[in-house]
Order: C-alpha cells, then structure tokens, then sequence
C-alpha cells in the first residue's frame, strides 16, 4: 500500500517546507518535491495544498478507565481514544490506575492489556504505577522495562504518596535501568493542612479547592524531587502537570546549576484556562490537581515552551460526568473526583492559542505535542517525526478554517467540554495511523483494536 | 555601686567612638565624653585607652551538659559558662537536650533549670526542644512563652525529627504567641540514604561524614521550612547553624519574594574550618552536623553577614574529649558523638578573621554576636546594646595584641580546642557582667551561681 | 552653654532608646539616663518626652541661587536653608552652577562662597562642577579637595555633558585624592533622539517630557559609569538621584560582582510622586530630570532603601516659580526650566511615607537623610551622628502630630510645593543647631550668616 | 543531471536519520529510504555509508582581500574561498573594508563585486558598511536592500565609531527595511585609556593587546547597543563576535527582559583559543580584536551555543602573514594589524571540540555553523537546509578519522594557521556545492568563478 501527502506544508521538528510525503506499508519512505514521478496503480494520494503536515500527535498523561476512589472516569479506551485521534493524538502513553495496597507493577500492566488491548484506536503504551517501595518493586521495575514499560509514576501526595527515601531509591533503579521517573509533585503536608482549615471554615465551594492546592505547594515538591533526582546523579526526572510560575523556577535553576535529564510536561488546561473557572455555577467542571492557576502562570508556562524549558504539552485527560460523579462535591469540593477531559481539545488549542496567537512557532508547537514525548519516553522516532522510516501518523491541518469548541463536536464519553464555546483558529482536515485515513472532517473512519501496543525502549543516558 | 569605663573606642550597632560609660547598679546611666565631672567617692575606674569597648556577647546556641545517645557533653554550666565568659560571652540561650520519648516541654526546663541555676556564671535562658507535636504540646507553649522561653527547636532529622504537618502546626501557634520556631534543617532521608550508601562500600573514615550530609541536604530542608513558614503567615523561624552557600541562597530568594521573619544563624567553625580538616588524623575532632564546608562556602557565609543575610553567628558549643567519647567513632564514623567546642573562641576568631581581615566591619560584628540575637530572641535591649539603661556586659578588647589559641589557654573541661595553633590578631583584656570584673587577661575573676536566669520577652510582630 | 534635651527616644543609626542629651558648647557631651544630675545654673532644658530625638537631616543635593539657562533658581542662600531649616536639615552640601565654558573649577567655588557666606542659616558645602576634562583641570581637583571640596560633580548629558574617556580621567584622579565623583546618569543621545522624534510629532505636553527620558535612558548611564568606575580600579562612584528600578538593578549587580565605592542616591520626590502628575493641569510644575516615574519603580526605591541598596535620600531642590519661569514650557515642555522644591518637605515625607507607612524603620530613616551623606561626604562624625563629640545638631519630632502640607507652610520663595495637601503624620517640634534651637513650631528663629561652611574630608579608603 | 547521496547519515537542524539525497539541477529534490528505485541514466552516486551528510557551512563574517591600513589581508576571493570549500563552507558573507571617509555605501559594493565576481570558487553575499551617518546613507540603506544586501555592520570602535546617535538612527531606519544592524562592540574610550595607559608604562608585548581590550570594554558596548536597539522598537541587532562571559550575560538579561531580535555570533577562535597565546614567541599571529579570553569564557560560550544564546559560529577570517605584515607589531602591539585566519578550520574544530567533546549536539552545529546565519542573512532557505527545493550544498564528514591541523594542509594564502597541531576528530570527505563535488579528500576541484553572488533577502519581522 502507498499513499502520497502531497503539496502540504510539512513541519518537521526543525523547520517547515513545502513539499510531498510517500508512505509505503505504514512507514515514511520518500519526502520530496514532485514525488508524482513515483506513482504507479494502486496510489491513494491526498491533497494536502495550502495545509500543515504534522506529525501526529503524542498525548504522554491519559487516564483511560480510571478508577479514581469511588469514581471510574467515563472514557475507555476506545471512546478515550477516538477522542484522541479526532483530536490529532495517534499515541498515547496511560498512567494506570492504583491497585490494591501492595500489589505489585504487573498486577496494573495485566489489567491495563486487558481493557485496552481489543478498544484502543491509536498507537498506545503504559506508565508504571509505584504504590509503595521496596526491594521486590526495585527488581520489578527491571521486569516492566522489560516488558516494554521504562517509566514509572510516583505520587508526593494522595493515600499511595512515597516519602523522600522511597524516592531516592526508585529514581537510582531507574536510572540504572535508563527509565523515567514521572512525579505528581504537590506536598501532601500542605495540602491537608489547607484543606482541614478551610472545610473547619465552612469553605467547600469549589474555589476553595483551589486555595487548598497553592503554587508553592506544588514548587516545593518539584523543587524537593530535583533536589533528590540530582543526588540520585542526576536520574532522569520528569515532572508531570507542571502548573505554575514557582515550579518553573525551579526547573529553571537546576538546570542552571547543571543538572542534567529533567523533563518537564505541563497540559493544556494549565495553559488555556484559570481560577475564576472555580467561580462559575459549573465550577466542579474544573476540579483537578493542582488546580487552575492565574494568567500570569499561564503566561509563564507559555514563555518557558517557547524558551524551551516546558518539553512536553500533554492532558491528563480524566473525564467524569459533570451531571453525575462531579455532583459528587456540591458541598464540598473535597469529595469531587479529579479530573477534567481534554484529550480531543489539546492540539486544537495548542495551534489557535499558542501558534496562531504568536506565542510559539509551529515548529515548538511540533516539539511539544510530538517529538520531545516521543523521544522522551522512548517511542521516537517510530513516532513523533516525519523522517523517513517513521510511522506514518500525520496530522493534516487547515490554518485557514475557524471553528467553536462546543460538547457536541466532542468524541469523548463525557457530558460537557472544559472549553465549550472556545472559537479556535485552524481545523483539523485529516488524521493518518500508520499511514491509513482514521478521521477525516471529524469523522471517525476507523475500527476498536486499530491501535497497537508500543514497545517503547530505555533512554540511552 | 558605680563603674567608670573611661576612654574606649565605644562600639555600638551601628556606629564607634571614643567616650566614656557610666555603670551605676550594674546598668549603663550614662555614654560621654569626661564623665569624670560625674566622679565622687568609690567610683571604680577602668581605663579603656586604645581598645574597643563592646556589648558583652550573647550566644543564643550552646548544649552545656546535654546527653546525646551515650555520651554527655562534658562542660556543665559551670564550666561551660566560665569558657564562655573568658571567651567574651556575658549571655547564653542554651539549647535543651531530648527527654524521654512522649515527655512534655518542661520536663527539660525542669531539669534544666536544676542544671544551671546555682553554677552558671554569665546570665543565661533555654530554647524549648519540640519532640513531637500533639494539642497538649501546641497548648505547653504558650506556658513556656509565660515561663520566660519564648522560643522552640524543631528538628528535621534525628530521631525525634518533626514532619512537615507538624512543623506547620508549631509554626502557627508560635506566630500566635510571639515565638520564634528554630529548625535544624538537614534532609533525614538524604542523610540516611547516603550513610547506608557510604557504610556499605566500606568508606567509615571521617571524611565521609561530610560526604553523607552534602549541602544540598540542607539546601533543600531549609527551602521546605521556609515554605511552610510562608504558608503559615510568614510565621518567625529561625535558621540554626545554616553552614552553606545553597542555603543562604535559599534564604535570599525567600527574602526576595518578600517574606517577613525570617532570622539566620551560622555559627564560627562554618566560617573558619573546612572539611579538609576531616583528613587529619585528629578528624573526629570537627564531626558535627551539619560538617564543616568548603572555603567557598565559608566565604559565602562572610558575605553574608557583610551584606546582612546573616543575623547571628553563634558556636552550637557541644564538647566531647578526643580522648574519650569522640575515639567511638573510631571505626565508623556513624558511631562518633555530634558536637565541638567553640563558646570560648567565637569572639576572638570573630573579630580577627572577620574584622581585621577587612571582611565585615566592627559594627557588623556586634551586630552578629550581641545585638541581633538578643533582639530575636527577647533579650534586648537588656543585653547586646550599651545603650544607657542596658545591663552593663561589656568586653574591652585590645586590638593591638595577637595571641596563638591553645588548648590550654581554654576553659572548657574538654580536651582540645578546634582551633589549636590558630594566630588571632586582638585580645579580650577584661569582661564585665553587670559592672563587675569578672575576667582580667584571661583569668576568670567571677563565681558560680553569678548568672541568673533571663526572663525573655515575645517578640512584637 | 549647655542645654539639656530630656527624656526624648534617642533614634541613632542603629537603635532607638529612651534618655537624654547634653550639649556643651555646641557639640554633644553626654547621653544618658537623667543628666539633671549634671545641671548647674544656666542649663536650658528642652523637653523631647514623648518625641523622638534625630540627628539634623543632611541634605546633599541643592540648587540654591542656580543660573539655569536664561533661569535662575528662586531661592537664594537665605531663603533656601531657611526653608531647608525649617525641614530638620541642618546642613546642605549644594551642586554648584555651571560657569562659563572653559572656567576653572574655583571660578563657582569662588562665586559660591560669595553666594553663601553671609547668608545660609544652616552649615553648607559645596561640589566641584565639571564643565571639561583637561590637565589643568585634573591638577585643579586636588586643589579643591585642600579647599574641603572633595567631591565633584559629572553630567552625561546637557551642553557639559563628559564623554567615557573624560569620565575615565576625572574618576582616575579622584580615586587618588580620596575623593567622590557625582553623576547625573542619562544617555545624551537617547535623550535627544526622543525630544527630536516627539517634538516632530507635536507632543510637547509635560507628560511627554517623561516619555523622552525613559528609565532604560537612565539605566544604561548607570551601568556604563559603573563599569567605567571599575575599570578605574573601583573609584568611588556616586549615582544623584536614581529615580528607576532599572538603574537600581544595575548597581545591584555591580555590587554582586564584587565593585566597591559604589553610593546611590534617590530624591524625595521619586519616593512619592509618580508621572501620573504630568497629565494635571499644571503638571509643568513637575519638570525636572530625571522624570518622575510609575508606582513601581517608587516601591523599588522604597525597597532599596530599606534592603540598604540606596544610601541617601536627599532633594535636588530646585525651585522655579510656576507663575514664572515654568511658564516658558507651556507650549513646549523643552522649553520648560527643569527643577522642583523638595529642601522642607523631604524629612516630614520620609517619616510620613517611609516609616509612619511601615516601609522602613526609623533607624534606616536616620541612615539616608543624616548619616549615609554626613559619611559618603566627609563630614561625619561632625554630623549625621548623635555620638558624644558631634555638633549638636538635632530634629525633635512628634510622632502623634498630624498635618496637611501646603505652599504656605513653606519658607522657600517659590510659589507652590509639589505636595500640595498631602497628609502626613509627625510633625517637627523644633530643630537644633549646634545646640541652638533655630527652628519651633515651624516658626525659624535664627538669622542670616548663622550657617557655616563645613570643610569637608575626603574618603579613606 | 542528478546525484544520488547514498546511506549517509542525514542531519538537519531538528533531528537525524539515515537515508538518501537526491539532488536534481543542482536543488535537492528528495530525501528518502532506498530512492535507488529512481534512479536512471546517467546518475552520479556518492556512497555516504558511514557518514555524516551536512548542510554546506555558511560563514557570516569574513574579510576576503580586506585593506587594513597599511596593511591589506593576504586572502583574495580566490584563494579565501578555496580555503572556505576545503573547509565545508559553501556560502560566506563578507564584511567589506572601509572606503574613503564620507564615502557612499555603494563605493564599496561596486569594488567588492570587482574583487569577488570571477574569482570566488563558492556563493558568496556582502554586508554594508557604515562610516559616518547622514540622511544620504539613510536613505542609501532602502537601495542596499534592494541590491541584495539587507545587513549593515556599525563599528563602536577604530576610526570610523558611530556614536549612539547614529546608532539609533541606523538602527531605526534598517527596522523599517527588514535589515539587520551587525555592531563590532568595545567600548572606543576604554580601549583607548588602556593602550595609552600600558604603552605608557612600556607594557607593549602581545599580552597587552588582550589587557587593553578587558571582557568589560565589550560588554558595555554590548548592553548598550541591546538598549539602543530596544528604544528603536526591538530593531534587529547582530553582535559580531562576541567573546566574553559577561557579554553574554548583557544578552541574555535583555532577552529575559522580553526584547526580540537580537542575534548573537561568536566565532570559532573564542570557542577554542586563549589568551595564554599571547604569551607564546609567535603571540602576534593571535593579534585580534577582541583579544582571545579565558577559559571560563570559552565554557560560557559553548554553554550559550548549547542553550541556544548564541546563534552563529563565524570567523572573522582576516589573514595577514606573520613573517610579514604581524612583524610591524612586534615592537608595539598597536601596530600589528589584527586579523587571523579560520575559515578553513571552523567546521572541523565545531565538530570535534564541540560534537565530539560532547559539548554541543550535531543538529546544534548545524544550526550555528548553517541553519542560523542562513535565516538571519536572508538565504535561507536556499542554503542552511536539506530540504526538498534547497540547493545541493552539502558536507560529507567521516567521523572516524582522526588528523591533525598543520599549515601544510591549508589552502589560505596566509603562512600559517592559529591551529597548528591540534589533533581533531573527524575528516571532511567531500564537499557539494549545488550538487557538484568541488572538494574531496582535501583536494580542490572546482575553479575560479564558480560560485555566485547570492540576492540575500530581508527579515519578515
């Protein structure tokens, strides 16, 4: 099978041309000027002029049929990944849910095949889920790496938080290893404190979730893990939701006292929207951790993408209904599942607010959806790149077309969109997987299963 | 009873001249110039001509008599107090030992005040030492603040160390009261995970003591505590023995962002000793914590205090022979008890390594070892200023004599001093505690029971 | 003669304390608690209690008498320290006029002292103005300095405007005499750039007199005198009214790389007023240079005097009629004589706005409008100091007091204050001169010629 | 004709993979796996197995046949650019010499096409050169433009210095045309004061050309011109080669102070020579301005490459023989012509002392050494690229091969290469230029007049 882009303005990494794209198989195999003279029968060929030809996208921070407490957030995986795919996201990397206590990291990556090995859409991995540390999990993580799963999650906060020295013993192994280590960094102390102080106050209206969670509770907890990433020899860090102005600092410094292998992801929301969400009527819409920041954080999030301090853009795409489980907190914020959608939104908005607006280039937009996931966590250059001997997953986008963001456009199973009414320059006109048109005008055109499990490979420090 | 110390080069906090003080009753009445108009019958007359007269020290920082694991420290109050004397120090702050696990805070300031009351021979106070943190300790320091002790130490490591949630609970009640919060802030599971790291590769030598407590290790402790002070309302707290360049820059950039309360100590070893001195055969002399530093570290400290970063340098006096409880350690270095003297040798060092050596000014000088840690910790102005009305604790110092520091010009029980062979340009020529002589040209004049007990005030916020 | 002054709070550079003072023959012989013990017939007792007790503001930034242009200041050397009197200062250093092109330096001192001498009812010296850069000129600085000038004035901008290379030389030699060089910081040809371009626009409103000299105009002069300063083996440098956070940023980091001798000075009025005061109908009044500024670069002030990054507040006062001379500008801000009055209101601000507002403490109040500039400008201990042996020269001033500044408070002779009813809090009770109370309730009581010239030192450095 | 490059591995400025060039009409037509699929008659294939494939290098800043004084640079257009070939440079932009006083900027442009157009053996473009500022060279910039030369190089130093007045005036009007503003920064009177002080002290040795141009002497001019170029609305600036630390730092505070369009070279000289040379008996050969630096200077140069601070790697390539011309300076060092060779050896020293020393990335020596100086002069994307529809300008490098430097090897007319002797890692095999092979194995094969005057066009800012 061949299919030729054609006359689309490609974006690479790098820099932007004009040009056309063969893909043979599933795979890049020619970029080019007048490719035509390759053609023979069978050709499908895709007109691409006056559009962006972009990799597709990566989305590294999902949570696919999450069980969040007594809530299991709404999408599986294949509504979750139909949503990413007409959104542009032909990969993503899923953060499993908790086990039970004391379960090791196969209990998690046994279920996680399972529920998403015959739903799936797109191209899909797994993060490990650390619980707890001790020397069965530190040989364990070997087995996962093994098994084609060189990262792990750890949580500073919530039941299953670890405490400095689990740390610092996880991130030696995995360095070892040459695998990432992912950090929900919000200091658990903090948190509590606030929270047992504003609910004594009688303040549960979901405003308050946000004053529970503040800047510098997250910023103190990435600065402590940057702090033991460095004396584990600088293991590979990545800190996942990076949301404020403080955190950046902090990134920033240590790298400037030299500090090697952090990556820092921040998400789309983190980006786009602000605390004064927590004041509307749907304010439980919005609650999610860390919080909504102020604009002046979503300014400096931008800046450090541009700067390229942010490496990656992802989600933590955890939808549950407003209407149901997020009525959960009407009285109080604190019994609301976490979570919003956004899987679909991401690259949309990436493009309207951050390329059409003037805040990055196309090229750093291309960066941070795709390539630096990709290669962070071991899926490049199968994915996130146009050179040749890629996947053949593309995004083909029109920076002509204008649309509204509303909930009935949306794949996802959930009940609203965190961005409703939104209007975005730019549309999405195609969707490629490895070469076969999966969504085209934001049409699903493809089938459960399409999508396949990566083997994603250790970093080569 | 009335003193004349006629002639002096007067040095206050802020600015030196030559004049004469008047000390009637133990208090200053009068700072001029030829007071000798005021003279009548039985005015004792001290002749200051060519030295500088200054506040009696003030050292907010000592461990007399503390039991640490096995080992006592071995200047009780009588000696210790008679070290400190010598040494130019008229007033201590004394930090407490641990008691029993569970034990409230005055069972130690019981037993302390048995310690001292009839032996020391400088005035003197106690810190309160928190063990663990519970309703009926947050409600014990309010009594302790009524008791004359307004003033708690939290520590981050060691057994009885104090976590996050605790530390922010005492650090409100005591911005509530008035209090000030000291922490000594080393990360326990860094420190503890580089022990086990070191020991397990055989590497016990002294050298390696340090190497287990890096600076980083107390970077990040004393980042996180100035954090949670912050979130508790920029409540007081107080840096003990902060002995590297990454802390202080932690500390300036909390300043910069505009916290309030925020009080710094060092102490002199961190400004004179290195840890090359833990390659010497003797190396288990400077074990203590945190280590001694670099040289640029200790640089960082002087410029510190030049441009105010610092408010105190105080000693962590906390002797053990060499000969005896230090050799513990001989094998290991985790075995060997914490601690050295330095009561006797702050002033001298002081004012030689740092004023003759033209990196802080005179001024600066009182400013760190008498005025601010009275002012901090609620003995001013009674004690660390001459103004009139202050208690009359004065040093004459003789800038023109240059002494060589041994250990048997020193005071202390213990069996060496830190600083053997040390050349210090000036000489304390007499010391006066409430107007009495009590040490002439090194020989101690005064008598145990001398010093009482100080009653210290809140501060005002 | 002796006066005592009596149960006042005593504010000196470094603490405040309650006592009493005793001048004997002009200059203080005693503090300290009751000194009635010490009266005897003819003792004149001025009762402070209540009030606190200053030494006598040291203004070191004056325009008395000054030929600007086809302008000259309106007041003369009477009605300036009269007004300047009346304000708590008791000493003036004034900036001397520009001479004739070519002139020596001795042609003003010479003018000046005819100026001053009969006239000034407070003590007075005057800066070197220079005009060009020559060997004779170079020569004649040593001369001004056994004068008891050693200090001398440098313009980076208008028609006497010194380039780099004579900046060079004039620093050079002042280094080796000990003396200070003075600059006005404003980049000439950024200056002109923005006159030409705005006047070309027809935006000669004053607001525009502030938009042709931005604070990045003042800021690059900063920095380039600095380094200019430290390529002449840090000379010492004198910034006159530093009016941004940009140019404070730059001194900041000079001092952080190491350069000494650094010492900046802010004016009253870029405390205080900010450039909204251009848009008022007779915002003429408020043409001066540099410009005043926004809020933001007021609080940067305010924090640099409290972080000891600025060392003196003093005034340029300056006075042009409103009725007058600043009328020539009404068409054309660069028309507009540039100056304003500030010689009277500059300690009542300063306690009003700085301390009574919590922006700094009373003592740093004492530091930059007395202590700082009597040091930095040789003629402390003799003033800025309440030590034993310095002229008594001192402010009572009530802290409970209330008032309303208006132009007819005022002394000076020109028509308007620039802080036309402004409320502060404290007021001056009465202001001392060598023990002689020349100033009560606002009423001057002293006369003509009263003032004497102060012979001042230079530096050692 | 066409050429197929086979196997190589491909870099460009985002990423790297292996596959094949096919280069069509001297334009690369297509990148891809195996395009043996279309290949015909008459092909030429170069096996690139094992190789780097390179963009062709572009040097921004050489002076080809440069009349200096007395002294004219011994490389014509000829003999520099058959150097600049053996080196991998396909495209220069030479900065042309001074004309006569008062001349227009087309006098030189006129003369240099004489000088290069049969004669340059590689693509080649020039820069202006502006002598004094009037509104006829104003005016004369817009015909530059639109005779292909959008860029204008302003000296701050030598005799033709611009003040800051035409500084912004140039400045202003090339931001209305698109062009780019390149500055030689050092600031004229310091460097002045310096030489006169050192000659007069007899300090005339090579040595002292370095001391009598200190890194402050750049920085100054550096900062300066960055706030010049801001007040002149973010007008493009262009820092020819700056060489020092804190210039740096100048850039990298106006860039953090949210100023745009700032470009920033250094050249290769600073990145891997210092200052110790001059101390050498041949110091002369290194006679340059600025001087070379430190160390410290060269580790923050390639940390700014590696950060993305600096943009271009040039060479200022300036050839006068030592046993000729650089002997006038062996009494005085002001009398030396300054100047040296290296554009020969930029790209293999980038490659081994950069890539290999593992300090900088492959994709980043493409961007600073092709990439960058092609986007910012205006060739891109002509040259700086692989892209389909670029011209056929490429390096194949062998990183497996070792040699060393010698002059032996060097096709400059100059006697002799600052580089003499150092072993680098990695060989140039063959050099493209629009698809011909002009240098294999270090073996010109190209001839006079082949390379062509590129039409460089403006910025779209």
């Amino acid at each position: 099978m061949k299919v030729f882009v054609k006359n689309g303005t490609i974006v690479s990494a790098g820099e932007q041309y004009q040009g056309d794209i063969c893909i043979e198989d599933g795979v890049i195999s020619q970029i080019g000027k007048d490719l035509d003279i390759l053609a023979k029968e069978g050709v499908q060929v895709v007109d691409a002029a006056g559009k962006y030809v972009l990799p597709g996208g990566v989305d590294v921070h999902t949570h696919m049929d999450l069980q969040a407490g007594a809530s299991r957030a709404v999408d599986d995986f294949y509504d979750g990944t139909v949503a990413a795919a007409c959104g542009g996201t032909t990969s993503i990397v899923d953060h499993m849910a908790f086990g039970p206590a004391g379960c090791p990291l196969h209990y998690q990556l046994n279920e996680y095949h399972g529920l998403a090995d015959k739903k799936a859409v797109v191209d899909y991995g797994f993060h490990g889920t650390c619980q707890h540390v001790n020397s069965e999990i530190l040989d364990e993580l070997g087995d996962m790496v093994k098994d084609g799963v060189p990262s792990v999650k750890v949580y500073l906060t919530y039941d299953f938080k670890i405490d400095d020295d689990g740390v610092l013993q996880v991130l030696k192994r995995m360095k070892a290893l040459g695998g990432v280590t992912a950090f929900h960094c919000e200091n658990h102390a903090v948190v509590q404190f606030l929270r047992g102080k504003l609910v004594a106050e009688g303040k549960t209206a979901p405003i308050y979730h946000a004053k529970s969670r503040p800047n510098l509770a997250e910023a103190e907890a990435v600065r402590r893990v940057l702090y033991l990433a460095r004396l584990a020899g600088d293991a590979p860090v990545y800190i996942v939701h990076l949301s404020c102005r403080e955190s950046l600092e902090a990134v920033k410094e240590a790298r400037r006292e030299g500090q090697k292998n952090i990556f820092v992801e921040t998400c789309i929301q983190y980006l786009v929207l602000t605390e004064d969400k927590y004041l509307q009527e749907d304010g439980l819409k919005y609650v999610m951790s860390p919080p909504l920041r102020t604009r002046k954080d979503c300014e400096a999030l931008w800046m450090g993408i541009a700067k390229g301090d942010i490496q990656v853009v992802a989600t933590d795409h955890c939808p549950f209904n407003y209407g149901n489980e997020k009525q959960l907190g009407k009285d109080d914020f604190t019994k609301c599942p976490n979570g919003a959608p956004g899987v679909e939104e991401r690259i949309s908005l990436m493009f309207s607010e951050g390329v059409m607006a003037g805040r990055i280039t196309l090229e750093q937009m291309v960066q941070v959806v795709s390539a630096n996931p990709a290669r962070i966590y071991g899926l490049y250059p199968q994915k996130g790149s146009l050179q040749p001997g890629a996947d053949g997953d593309l995004i083909i986008l029109d920076p002509t077309r204008e649309r509204v963001l509303t909930h009935d456009q949306m794949h996802s199973a959930v009940d609203y969109t965190a961005y409703e009414g939104m209007k975005v320059k730019g549309a999405i006109d195609r969707v490629l997987l490895r070469g076969n048109v999966i969504v085209k005008d934001n049409q699903f055109l493809g089938k459960a299963g399409d999508g396949s499990f990566i083997f994603r490979k250790p970093l080569s420090l």
